[in-house]
């Protein structure tokens, strides 16, 4: 059986290792934490089997080997030659030399080389001069980055060197240090993706966009906006790859960036739970901690329970300028819908410290965005009233909701049939549909792109228009898998029969919804009628729509005829 | 600011307390909980501050009030008179009036007869002896149910009066307790709402079907199957007006019985969380522990965090035949997709001892019941293997899955041109839809009251067919917000262009999606497409089907033609 009362040490109790206990403590695994006497972790697993030391400590580190039967870490900055010498007596996961190379951005980079992992161009420091650095400087272009190979996270040990007359403060900054400088990577968004090793396969979770700010994580969007499905793969693609060139079980966390033209470099891999993780608490059927959990221990792990349940967004409470002021943001939250909130209990905050983290869910993206950009303004006030920072915040409220209604029509002149049913979309329902021109007869092949990719960019239904020999919605929807609502145009002949006809005959197999002639606005409530079966707020706005237009036609119409008479009325209309 | 660090004093740390602790933990609010040493509460939440004792004693209950801001209960069977004489001295959530009527279950029945909450009807026994049991029997009828006042819970102090032969065994049974009797329900499902009262409101999670086997919550559907729209909001005002009748905050578990005519009973109400409620933890933005912490101690919620993320179920693990036989259930749900799995960390089982339980979240309510039945079948077993019980197994794999395709004609002259449709999405897609006769003609009422209460019964897509005046498909969307799909089906005269018009040109306002004349199989293509939208094992499938249909006609008879020959090949057609 798999519950032989395992034991599992953890190097660290911060905020990592108590989500961690949390999933432990669900399956009624006993923790054992090496950290300080009432480290996060510890508060929330009560027993007397803990280490008192730090995760440096080759001492705590054996005395903590002593009690468990597997040891995995919270952190990659650990003794990892504390490590190497328990690796006889207790199983370490992940392996001590895969926590060693990755600790070592260095040594990473060098690593993941070999596996044909694309990343920025680097170039090793020997002798840390203002000789070396210009040379380097003059090979990777400006501007680039000068890394700490060792010790850096959350920003620290890095030092941006935007032309030569930076080299000599970079230095300075960054001295005594083991140097390496890295070609800029002009990014659009950052991306991040959760791999699972486990003892037989490589799993990972959706690919995320991160927002950092001050070189810490802000925001994680899952899934990523506005990108779409191919990419969503790639990244995921290239961050199992990476993974698995490293030895040893558990999730690791992978940071990518995409650049403008759509390819995808890795930016760097922790062997450890991450922060743009956070999100599967409540994202997913297993959260990263559950399947940290069930990867070092052997236990099985459904990767349907790594797909996304909702679109959510983690927003991370950052401390202040006072020791409560990130108390504010979880205060606010409390009244925000769908919000859970994650406080470490790690004591007074500092600026710029990780107190805990919010997610919010939506049914739908634009809803989680919606509900969540108060929060996100409450942030931006109070890291504007720290002393310790200068910058402005990154502005994370711009992105715009992904459109789930695409609207196409064959020809501009079909857009006057169309505006009443796009008026209707936005204006009663709040809906901003993306409306394209695209010809099945002059733009072939991009009508076929168009259709093809709509539903991996967060398309749930297409309306298309044309008239005459109106191929344009039966070929979309011949191209992709979503409802396609056809709206046959009359044109100058056969007064539209002939474009109902070439909408609403396709063979069997590929269906058009097709409309009356020229009624867009049944088009769009269409479109709303389906969105709405599975969104109840929509839904409800459809029964509402209905209910005005009876109580017009009841009401106010019927009154009036009935009060001044048919013949009156008529000469009014 | 909400955060002054409260205490809150928790009687009993079993499963409902040390969930309550998880909930607490993550807003750093500290627990103190009053119980045996390792109570499974106290081992997640390490401090001196817990107290040792039972929850019945005076003396213990007085050195917790000491210590807390707020003191509240996981279990109705408390010593209130304990709470009564500190309640001078802290705040106790609900109040101890309430929970002293709630425990005894005569007086709590008696309390909301004062405000018309439906009840089965009942008889208070004064003397226990045969005559006056009888007596009882012959006004409220048998079968009736004999009932223990107080300390009644998981069946015990229950004893069912099937003839007046049964009294001499009911009344040795239950011999010196104070008894009622009860009218016997004859109920065709169980229901049960989880109610927050707050300082200032009260609100309600959703309807959920409960299972109960050996007189104990076995499992609970979120939200209750095959139950309208209607019966569920019924269900839940009825839920919130009884527990409107009591003082004091927090959550609290309403059991209901939903008879064969549909009306409802109150069956019990418990002043606490409950088992019904477990599923929140997944289901829902905030648990019921998150909501029972933040009613207590004033803080706000978002009564949309109450409403349901996604259908979800929940299976109880109950202790089996050896101490460790329960073990194989949270084992077996290790594999199963979106299985959470809580384990209580109470030690050794004992048979038909709560020892966890595990919540199964879907896309569908189908989706969750079909991944979670191997875990049904397994209790199943284990349950089989205990002597201590001699009953088969409630049955709960029976319930067939809500369909979300709902078909309907104007006349059975219609099937023929449907049964494409229907064996498409039986056979192909695995959707078996609700199919139905109801003409806008013949029963135009019950073509209304269909139509009207369809999305309620869980239905997404109507598909319409109708030949001639063909106005079935317009009327019924008409009467629903859902999307319906026409199909225009040929008559006898016009070649089915009568139909065709008559369903696709719709006045503007009511749109009805028209495929082409006879084409059924591309209506039910066009439903899998709409719930595809949001369903992505749908949508998945509809990609197979376009591409098996691109391999025939490129891969098979293109290739033939190429082989043998337009003439051969059209000899052979």
């Amino acid at each position: 059986m798999a519950w032989n009362s395992p034991k599992v040490g953890i190097l660290g109790g911060g905020q990592l290792g108590r989500m961690l206990t949390e999933s432990a403590n669900r399956l009624n695994i006993e923790v054992h934490v090496l950290d300080a006497a009432n480290a996060p972790a510890k508060q929330i697993s009560a027993h007397d089997n803990h280490t008192i030391g730090h995760f440096n400590d080759q001492e705590s580190v054996q005395e903590l080997a002593k009690t468990c039967d597997v040891v995995t870490a919270e952190i990659e900055h650990v003794n990892t030659y504390a490590l190497e010498a328990v690796a006889s007596q207790v199983k370490i996961e992940p392996s001590w030399q895969s926590i060693r190379i990755i600790q070592n951005k260095y040594d990473q980079k060098k690593h993941l080389s070999k596996y044909d992992i694309p990343m920025a161009d680097y170039r090793e420091l020997v002798e840390n001069t203002p000789e070396e650095l210009a040379k380097v400087g003059e090979y990777l272009g400006y501007p680039m980055m000068l890394k700490s190979k060792t010790l850096a996270y959350d920003g620290r040990g890095n030092y941006p060197v935007k032309t030569k007359e930076d080299i000599p403060d970079a230095l300075e900054a960054l001295k005594d240090r083991p140097l390496y400088a890295e070609k800029w990577a002009h990014f659009k968004m950052e991306l991040a993706v959760m791999v699972v090793k486990t003892k037989d396969s490589v799993l990972s979770y959706p690919t995320v966009e991160t927002v950092q700010e001050d070189s810490i994580c802000k925001l994680v969007y899952a899934p990523a906006r506005n990108v779409s499905d191919a990419i969503n793969k790639k990244a995921q693609e290239l961050a199992r790859n990476a993974v698995a060139a490293f030895e040893g079980k558990g999730v690791f966390g992978v940071e990518m960036f995409l650049l403008e033209d759509d390819s995808i470099l890795l930016c760097e891999i922790a062997s450890r739970v991450h922060n743009s993780g956070h999100y599967t608490i409540e994202g997913c059927g297993l959260s990263q901690f559950d399947a940290h959990m069930r990867a070092i221990l052997d236990l099985p792990i459904p990767p349907k329970s790594l797909e996304l349940r909702q679109p959510s967004i983690m927003l991370n409470i950052i401390g202040g300028a006072t020791s409560d002021s990130h108390l504010r943001v979880a205060e606010h939250a409390l009244s925000i819908p769908n919000a859970s909130i994650h406080l470490y209990s790690k004591g007074a905050a500092r600026p710029g410290r990780k107190m805990g983290h919010i997610t919010v869910t939506g049914a739908t993206m634009y809803e989680a965005e919606t509900d969540i950009q108060p929060l996100i303004d409450l942030v931006d006030n109070i890291r504007a009233e720290r002393s310790d920072i200068k910058t402005a915040a990154v502005k994370s409220s711009a992105a715009k909701p992904t459109p789930t209604v695409g609207v196409i029509m064959g020809s501009d002149s079909d857009l006057k049939t169309l505006v009443p049913g796009l008026k209707l979309l936005r204006d009663y329902f709040g809906i901003d549909p993306e409306v394209d021109i695209t010809s099945a007869h002059r733009t072939p092949d991009y009508m076929a792109e168009y259709a093809s990719k709509a539903a991996s960019r967060g398309i749930k239904v297409i309306i298309a228009a044309a008239g005459g020999a109106a191929h344009l919605p039966g070929m979309a929807a011949a191209h992709t898998a979503l409802p396609v609502i056809g709206v046959p145009v009359k044109g100058s002949a056969l007064d539209g029969v002939d474009s109902l006809y070439s909408i609403v005959q396709m063979p069997r197999g590929v269906p058009v919804a097709t409309v009356g002639i020229n009624n867009s606005i049944n088009a769009a409530l269409l479109a709303v009628r389906i969105l709405g079966s599975y969104e109840p707020t929509l839904q409800r706005k459809v029964e509402e729509y209905a209910a005005s237009a009876k109580s017009e036609n009841l009401d106010i119409k019927g009154t009036k005829i009935k009060e001044i008479g048919w013949e009156k009325y008529f000469a009014q209309m």
